[in-house]
């Protein structure tokens, strides 16, 4: 054990924001308020930004209500940012204006809450830190529906993105086969790199209803093959339900989003509707048939009302664990979930991962759980994603509304 | 009252489907089995073509607990149709038909769930029926999410969509909020000739965080009245949140939807991604700031995991009352609802007007309902839409997705 290190906390949030990543924040904030280590709890306004500019809302003066709200309020709550930190071997004026900052209020524990970025400018904080020999126990604290986070068996938000999908994709399938016509659907789903939640949507299919036809970009899109895919499915059945990932791309790896519109103009003008849009109006064209394109948009990643219990509960959890093992001596680390089955029974084990190898890696669909067509799931990931997915939230609700965090925000001085 | 009239009956679906029609199925299906004067009870398989096609369903030979499933179950189980009945004074070849089936099953009840042309559809083959001395009674069950339905205060599906929308923009809103930099964000909903789904956006705002700006087909689009508008908000607030009814239309009565993209691609290309993202990429022109166009498209007509418990109740209820009303003696007429207000208490009279003159007349947002810029609500559309969203419904489960009815639909021979 470490010796006891006293002084004020930083959390920040960073990336995209997802429908639990303040679950995150507010199990960061419940466990430093609570802890005797921890002097004061500052929450960096819109990330590593709030810092450089010495913004910081003071969470010791908030309502404890309120702040327990977090736990179903969307988005990230002290606002988030895509800020770049520079290599410091390189540029280290933002390291020492962090720095500067940090003596400031006396920052011994900094938690920074996001994706492969933030897991980068939080590594790079840390090694600053201890290159300088000012003692500051750096933590991350992970996040991100894209799910592609390395170290960690699947990360906090994943879930509830996921659940958003596969109960829309059950929903769309009702909806799409009430006509006596037949129709194609296709809906796009995020994921530039990683296909982890366009994967999702096989559960609609597993156990409902849900697309006949998935594609991710871990396989190499060819639109040959994904049209004659569709003319099978169309015979067999007359609907035909596709999802696809945003990041779909072909063998060269450029993305079939970013596809010319020749064949729809003329003109070679690219497409503005996204990637649902464009698949849709080139099946409209071969088939002759009603094609619908769907963009599941932002929706899917701050669909709180819809929330995984499970993936809530972890990811409060996630932000309780960095404090504690922080405040427990451990720095520059990363906190992962650690998949345990016993008696086909699912639950999370909490540990740690050097920061060092969390940033910047990029974990993707095992290419061994998509079907030899590439163009569906395996039982092995519905094994996978389904423990994920358990749960109901019961959001606070006024007027049968969400009812959301109202924080002061009063900024340090 | 009526002598005692004895024979089977139809229930019927038809026009877009709504997260709640088959609760209105339920309500119509659940009473009808359990009334002693109606012996059998048909589900027409997509609707008046099911008539025709003689393709009708045994509801006696489902499973109970199969039924009730189709309270939480969205789109129209039975299958839908837009077929187009001709006028009978022109060509009663249908009307034969559906006489020659109403005969071979001893049909005495008919009841027809849609919205105004299926109100119509209801009407042309009551009266048709009265022509020809068959006795049958019709009954006309509402339904539509645009709530567009002339002689009822609400309609059956309005709510459950309106509460996806509100929430949705809250969840936007707060994702929308949570970089540093300004942006601008602008929603598509459905209505093609009544604003009151767009509308419905408007409790966002009110209860938590919503849109700025809203547009209803009710008021003449002006583009650079708009774009002044979104100057203005954005120069004000930094970010700009707009919804707008797919049914905007300049003066002339031409949609915006179809303007063509001349400002865009300098070809004149009508755009390919809907009315948001032309107007996004209108606004990321004259602005330079980022813009996103997100289009709710069907997920918020079957959105039944967010649906409203008052509009289920009311909606299985409407299925009840046209059972009930029937039985009863009435006929030619369809179920509608009146607001009853005692002591500020909501709540809701089911009452019957004729099908004459519920097919075909729409009935719009009220313009002093409007506020005078013509982009937003006054206080009475909140007082108006806030009773009708209330109450969480309970999907039922399994695996934590929803899992929907799975009728057997054995044909009647």
């Amino acid at each position: 054990m470490d010796k006891k290190l006293i002084g004020s906390c930083i959390i920040g949030q960073s990336g995209g924001p997802t429908a639990v990543i303040n679950a995150s924040a507010y199990g960061v904030i419940k466990t430093a308020l609570e802890a005797e280590e921890i002097t004061k709890v500052y929450g960096a306004a819109h990330g590593i930004r709030g810092v450089l500019d010495d913004r910081l809302y003071v969470m010791d003066m908030e309502d404890p209500k309120e702040l327990e709200l977090l736990l179903h309020t969307p988005s990230s709550e002290l606002g988030s940012c895509r800020y770049k930190i520079a290599d410091p071997a390189k540029d280290d004026t933002d390291y020492k204006r962090i720095l500067e900052i940090f003596k400031k209020y006396n920052v011994r524990y900094f938690f920074y809450n996001g994706g492969n970025d933030s897991m980068d400018t939080c590594n790079k904080i840390s090694k600053y830190m201890q290159s300088v020999g000012y003692e500051c126990r750096v933590m991350g604290v992970p996040k991100t529906i894209d799910n592609d986070l390395y170290g960690t068996d699947h990360c906090p938000g994943f879930a509830s993105a996921a659940k958003f999908i596969a109960t829309s994709c059950m929903e769309i399938d009702k909806d799409m086969h009430v006509y006596d016509k037949p129709m194609i659907t296709v809906v796009e789903a995020m994921g530039r790199h990683a296909g982890w939640l366009t994967a999702s949507a096989a559960l609609a299919t597993c156990f409902g209803g849900g697309p006949d036809l998935i594609y991710l970009p871990e396989v190499d899109f060819d639109m040959d093959k994904f049209i004659a895919d569709v003319d099978r499915v169309h015979k067999e059945k007359g609907n035909v339900f596709i999802v696809v990932s945003e990041g779909i791309h072909y063998a060269d790896g450029s993305f079939v989003s970013e596809a010319k519109t020749s064949a729809t103009d003329g003109f070679g003008h690219a497409q503005l509707g996204g990637l649902a849009a464009m698949l849709a109006s080139k099946l409209g064209e071969h088939t002759g048939i009603k094609v619908r394109g769907i963009e599941l948009s932002l929706l899917q990643r701050c669909g709180a009302h819809i929330a995984s219990a499970t993936d809530v509960e972890e990811t409060f959890n996630a932000g309780k664990v960095a404090v504690e093992k922080a405040i427990a001596g451990e720095t520059d680390k990363m906190v992962a979930f650690e998949r345990v089955m016993e008696d086909g029974k699912y639950s999370c084990k909490f540990v740690t991962v050097p920061l060092t190898l969390a940033a910047n890696t990029e974990k993707k669909v095992p290419v061994e759980w998509i079907n030899a067509e590439g163009n569906g799931l395996k039982k092995e990931f519905i094994d996978y994603v389904l423990p994920l997915v358990q749960g109901e939230v019961n959001v606070p609700k006024e007027n049968s509304l969400p009812r959301y965090a109202k924080l002061k925000k009063i900024l340090a001085e």
